[in-house]
């Protein structure tokens, strides 16, 4: 399976994968999950919002367990974000299959369209969609970086963009969603396990830093009479890192905007946007205090002025405790239960669906990028443990 | 001849000037100059290179005095930096026949084209082809943001191309050339006076700083595991700015680029661009040297590749002692001698030709911004001063 999906999208200069929505690459990624379903005689549809299905047993009965993860990458992303729960998940059902597993319940694999959001700029609109936690209206508005909309996209790939939206009684027949995916840090690593279970997706933000001081010539002005606003960045990105350190959390300065962003112009405009994730909301709001109020006083002292917006939040969350204790029976329960800073499919169903993350083991612990790894002898663990996993759940 | 020119180039949001070589503000701002030279009875031309001069006698009899400035502007720039050379000029003529003046050497009054280099990123690029220090090899490399090259858009503005290079016969025949430009600092300001002479221009370089890290995914990756290098930039940034302090110097980081600069990504790629002067080579030196060495401590506690580029350097221009000596004794004797960081036409001819400047008092000391000023007082004082230095060296 992954020889045939290994070179799709994948860019010859970076090694990294460029599947964006929509694309032709996803094409190619979405014609070798169909290729896949069929070959294994299960049943495949798309549904409304353009995910992909795969049923074994009957779509219609209710109590499913299903299965998945999504195909599509970040910018020169790496290998296994998204395909290795894909892949995983067929896997597995060769694996129950070679056992001679007799299903009770129908079972299905999945691929969500759109998860990484490297078009459109919103990550899991597939799931978002379905779950009815982004509508139709606001899903139209959506434009990728050539102004191209989200409905001219899908129409362009084929689908029919007038059926996207709330999908309740197709979630409705799911009694559990169990998501594989690579480890997106060294957790596994650290503990020397080679699959862990997932407690809870961290609270996360962002939020855009303005800093507006004086535009001014950078060889005649003297530093007192400049209102430069680089230096006042340049303490809060060192105060997020410190505040982050302090309460064992994450936060970044990833993205900057400058203006007029001259190499002798004093800047008007340091625009600088911040990330931060932590395991629960009190330590988040710890870190984005003392971030903010390190700001504000490094802008005081330099006659900057700062204004703070938060563009985005996700709060908390908690995967369901019975299917998490369940997983971890299944597995023997000797495996490590961890939380995670990043958003998935996964997370966006659990307002919906009872659902579960099993985490493979990423040694280099690189994520989004194509230093991202998995080894093969833990890829094979993957499977077992999802294929234990379903069965348990689809086979008793 | 302010209220013709006020309009030329301005943009209606910002308030401040886009009048970029070759451009339609820029041949707007070249009619008026040959209007004011007509209307005066000048003999108006264009040199090999597109600057413009007005004469009042013979051009090619030699031991010309020569004063003038720029038309162009910096993206956004204010009303006076470059146009009020060229404005006092025609009105020190004007002051000089009132007072029945009779010029015993040839006078010409210059406009240099691309001053700012706001379109093609290399300043002074009239001057520096006239005085030979940039080829027209090196000239014809030279781009804009849209990939137009430099004799494509001088052929646009019907100018020859093919003519532009070295011009040492017509450089010859000029005995002293003096620039009047408005203060880009608070100098005089400070002094309480209204004009002062340069000494100097401080030695001046610009440095590429890259710092290379490892992308990895904001969310998800510990602190301890990555090598972010936007830490390791703002280090530098407070680095530099205490540099600076220390040695009484400037240094500014207002150009920045990152990569992949997304909000959830820590990025693989910082570059920040610093520019730095001082009022002397040993003073600048110890301030680059402590922003490297900072950079580079920096780098390795973080885990981050570091390389710095000169990109350019122009070591200190001494304007000539004679002729400053002489502005100093026929303005009365009593007006403050300062250094300026920035560069200017008169300090690329200051090779070939003996140089002098004249500041006008700027209250804000703000340049490269609408927000740039000169009392009508200041400006009258500044004319008048021209007009003695005229006076005294082109009709004795």
């Amino acid at each position: 399976m992954w020889r045939q999906l290994a070179p799709v999208g994948r860019h010859p200069d970076s090694g990294g994968y460029r599947r964006h929505a929509w694309t032709g690459a996803d094409a190619d990624c979405r014609t070798w999950f169909q290729e896949q379903a069929e070959a294994r005689g299960l049943h495949y549809e798309t549904d409304r919002n353009g995910n992909q299905w795969a049923w074994l047993g009957d779509p219609l009965a209710g109590g499913a367990v299903v299965t998945g993860s999504h195909l599509d990458s970040v910018p020169d992303g790496g290998a296994f974000d998204g395909p290795l729960g894909v892949v995983s998940s067929f896997a597995a059902l060769d694996e129950l299959r070679a056992r001679g597993a007799e299903f009770t319940r129908p079972l299905a694999i999945t691929n969500f369209g759109d998860e990484e959001g490297a078009r459109f700029g919103l990550a899991c609109v597939g799931s978002r969609l379905a779950a009815g936690q982004l509508t139709r209206e606001a899903a139209y508005e959506l434009r990728d970086g050539d102004g191209i909309t989200l409905p001219q996209a899908m129409e362009a790939a084929g689908y029919d963009p007038a059926a996207i939206g709330p999908d309740p009684e197709r979630l409705a027949r799911i009694d559990a969603f169990v998501e594989l995916h690579v480890e997106q840090g060294r957790a596994l690593d650290l503990t020397g396990d080679p699959v862990g279970v997932a407690s809870a997706i961290w609270p996360h933000g962002r939020w855009r830093y303005d800093f507006r001081g004086e535009a001014n010539h950078a060889g005649t002005t003297r530093l007192v009479d400049r209102r430069d606003p680089m230096p006042t960045y340049a303490e809060t990105v060192l105060a997020a890192r410190r505040a982050a350190e302090l309460a064992g959390a994450v936060a970044t300065f990833g993205k900057i905007a400058v203006e007029p962003n001259g190499v002798n112009a004093i800047p008007s405009l340091v625009r600088g946007w911040l990330d931060s994730r932590a395991a629960d909301q009190a330590t988040l709001d710890t870190v984005t205090a003392a971030v903010e109020s390190a700001a504000a006083e490094a802008a005081a002292r330099h006659g900057v002025d700062l204004t703070v917006v938060r563009e985005s939040f996700t709060p908390v969350v908690e995967f369901d405790h019975a299917l998490r204790d369940e997983l971890g029976k299944l597995l023997g329960g000797r495996v490590p239960v961890l939380g995670t800073g990043a958003g998935h499919d996964a997370g966006i169903l659990s307002a919906a669906v009872p659902t579960a993350m099993l985490f493979v083991r990423n040694p280099t612990g690189v994520s989004h990028s194509p230093a991202e790894r998995a080894e093969e002898d833990d890829c094979v663990a993957g499977v077992r443990a999802l294929a234990d996993v379903l069965e348990g759940l689809a086979c008793r």
